[in-house]
C-alpha cells in the first residue's frame, strides 16, 4: 500500500512552461500555425511531460500484464482457459502480434504473469509476478480481496518504475487473459455508472446465448455491492482482474516519473480510467492508440479525454495499438526539429497563418 | 488525349488470385482471424493490386501539383497568390511540413508546377510541366479548356509512369496552390451532384464572409454549364485547377502501373474521386491516410468507399498525410513476414479464431 501511495502523491501536473516553449517552436515552423493538428499537441503535451520542450523516445516497450479469470466459469468466453498460458508463452518467444508490431517500431515487450491458473513452468522471459493463481468469479464472489488489487497495482508500479529508471522514454500497455472483456465491463460500468449495456460487447467471437451471460454475469458481480460508494481500488478488487489492476499501476508510474503511457484497446482503457479515478492528474500521461470496433472503446477514450490517433479496426490486444503511437510521435518529432523557420524561408509568419485553405 | 486513353484501356480490377494467396497467409498466423482488421485488408489488396502475396514498399515519393487557381479573384482566400510560389519553394528546398514527414518515413518529395502564374524563375529542384500560369476564373469562365485538363492529366501520368519506371513502389499525392479548396469543393459538387453547401469548409482561415463569396463563385461556376451532362474530364475543365488534374492523372497511373497511390486531403482525395469517375477499376489502387476536420473530408472518402487510417486532426496539405499511410503499411506487411503460424505455435487453428474478447 505505502508504494501505492507515495506514488499518488508524487504525481504532479505537467509542466505548462514547458508545453508554451513547444508550441512556440512549433509556432515558428513554416506552416499555418496550427495545422499539423494532432501532431502538434501530441509534442507539446510531451513537453509538458518530460519538462523538456524536445524530447526523443528512443527506448521504448510494451508490458503486457496477463491474468486469468474466474468470471470464466460463467460461459462468457469461447476459448478455452488455458490459452492464456499458451499465448503468453508465444508472446515471449515473438510470435504474436504485438511482438512483430512493436520490434517493428524497436520497441520491446514485457510479459507479466500477475495471475495465471497454469501450474506449469513457463518461458523463462516471462516475469513472474503472480499474484494468485486466477481471480475469484466476480458474479458471486468478489474477484479478489482489496489487499490484492492494491498488490496487482504495486507489481505495475514496480514494473515501470524499474523501466523508467532504466531508462525507457514511453512505454505501453497489452493485456492477456482469457474473460477479461467480462471484467473491463464489469469495471467500466461501475467507475461510470454507465449501463451494463451500453459497456459490453461481442467481443472477437461469442454467441448472442453467451453475451446474454456475460451480462448477467457482470449485472450479478455489481449488485453484490454498493457500487456508489465504492472507491475504485474496491471497484478494482469486486469485478476486475489483475490484468486491470497491474496496468493501472503502469500508468501511475508514468505519470510519477513524468513519462508518456500509451493506452492499446478496451480492457488497457479501462485501467487508464481506474489510474485516472485514483489520481485525476495521471491522465495528462496518457496517449491513446487506436480505436477498436467495439461501442465502449469510444465511451471510455471520451471518458478520459483523449482521441484516438489510428483507427484500423483491429481487435486483437496484446498492447498492438501501442507501437502505432510510438511511429506517430516519432513523426511529429521529426517534423518539429526538421522544419524551415518562418524566419529562415522568408515566408511572413503572419500571413502563412492562414495561407492554406487545405483542409 | 492518346496517353490518357490508353491508360484508361490498360486499367485492370484486382488480382483476386493474389488476395486469396494474402490472406491464407494472415489466416496461418498466430491470432484470432481479422483481429488485426486494416492491416490484413490494407495489405491483402496490395497483392490484389501488385499482383504479388507478400511485398515491399521499399521506394516511394509524393508528387505535389503546384497550380494558381484563377477563382482567387474572387476573395476566396485570405494569402496573397504568390505564396503558391514561394512555399513551392520552400518545399523544394526541404523545408516544409510534407518535406520532413516524408524523409521520416524515407519518401522523396517531387515538386511538379503544372499550372503557376509566377514568372519567377525558380528552384531547379521544382519539376517544370507548366501549362498555363494559373487557370481562369471559373465563377464567370471556364477555368481551362478541355485540352488543357486532358493535358494536365496527361503531366500526371507521365511523370507517375515515370517514377514507376525508376522503381518507385508507392507514390503519395499532395499539392499546393492557392484556393485550391475553392476548386475542389466544385468538382466535389458537380461530380456527386451534392449541395455547394455539403461540399464547403472554411478552410484554415478565411473569414464568413469570405466563406460566402467562395459559395457564390462555386454556385456561379455551376451554373455556367450543364453539370448533370458533363463527364468528369469537362468538370475538371470547367470549375477544376491544374494540380487536380495533375493527381487525377497520378492515380490513373497507379492504376495502370498495378502500383498503390495514397490519398492526403481533400483536394487530393477530389482528384481521386475525379480519378474513379474517369475510371471505376482505379479506385482500388488507392489508399486513404488521414482524416482532416473539414465535413466534405468524410464525404468524399465515403464516395471513395475508403476508411482514413489516422485521424490527426490534420489540415496542412502538401501530400503530409501519405507517410503515414507508408508507415502503417510498412508495419503490416513486417507482421505479415515476421508472426509465428499456428503450425509452429502449436496453438490450435480452430479455436484460437475466437481466442481473444479483447476488441
Amino acid at each position: 500500500m505505502r508504494l501505492l501511495r507515495d506514488t499518488i502523491a508524487e504525481i504532479k501536473p505537467l509542466n505548462q512552461e514547458c508545453m508554451v516553449q513547444a508550441r512556440a517552436i512549433w509556432d515558428s515552423l513554416t506552416h499555418p500555425i496550427g495545422s499539423l493538428g494532432q501532431l502538434e499537441e501530441l509534442t507539446i503535451r510531451l513537453a509538458g511531460i518530460t519538462e523538456k520542450p524536445i524530447n526523443r523516445l528512443d527506448k521504448r516497450g510494451i508490458i503486457v500484464m496477463v491474468a486469468d479469470n474466474g468470471v470464466f466459469a460463467e460461459d462468457v468466453s469461447s476459448s478455452p482457459q488455458e490459452f492464456s498460458f499458451l499465448l503468453a508463452e508465444a508472446m515471449a518467444r515473438g510470435e504474436t502480434g504485438v511482438s512483430s508490431l512493436a520490434a517493428h517500431q524497436n520497441a520491446e515487450v514485457f510479459v507479466v504473469d500477475v495471475g495465471l491458473i497454469s501450474d506449469e513452468t513457463y518461458d523463462s522471459r516471462i516475469i513472474n509476478k503472480n499474484i494468485r493463481k486466477s481471480t475469484g468469479n466476480l458474479a458471486v464472489e468478489p474477484a479478489m480481496t482489496r489487499e490484492e488489487a492494491v498488490q496487482g497495482i504495486e507489481v505495475g508500479i514496480e514494473i515501470a518504475d524499474k523501466l523508467f529508471a532504466d531508462g525507457y522514454d514511453i512505454l505501453g500497455t497489452g493485456e492477456l487473459g482469457i474473460a477479461n472483456t467480462t471484467t473491463s465491463s464489469a469495471v467500466l460500468a461501475a467507475l461510470t455508472g454507465a449501463s451494463v449495456e451500453k459497456c459490453v460487447g461481442l467481443g472477437a467471437g461469442i454467441t448472442m446465448e453467451q453475451l446474454e451471460k456475460k451480462r448477467s454475469a457482470i449485472e450479478r458481480g455489481l449488485k453484490r455491492f454498493d457500487v456508489k460508494k465504492a472507491d475504485p481500488i474496491e471497484v478494482l478488487a469486486q469485478v476486475g482482474g489483475l490484468d486491470i489492476c497491474g496496468l493501472t499501476g503502469v500508468f501511475l508510474s508514468g505519470a510519477k516519473n513524468r513519462k508518456p503511457v500509451v493506452i492499446d484497446g478496451i480492457i488497457s482503457s479501462v485501467a487508464a480510467l481506474a489510474a485516472k479515478r485514483i489520481c485525476e492528474d495521471a491522465a495528462h500521461y496518457m496517449y491513446s492508440s487506436h480505436l477498436s470496433k467495439e461501442a465502449a472503446a469510444k465511451f471510455v477514450l471520451d471518458e478520459l479525454g483523449l482521441k484516438p490517433v489510428v483507427t484500423l479496426d483491429m481487435r486483437l490486444g496484446e498492447g498492438s495499438g501501442c507501437p502505432f503511437t510510438f511511429g506517430i510521435l516519432d513523426s511529429a518529432i521529426y517534423a518539429m526539429t526538421h522544419m524551415g523557420t518562418f524566419s529562415k524561408t522568408g515566408v511572413g509568419e503572419g500571413v502563412l497563418v492562414n495561407i492554406r485553405e487545405d483542409v
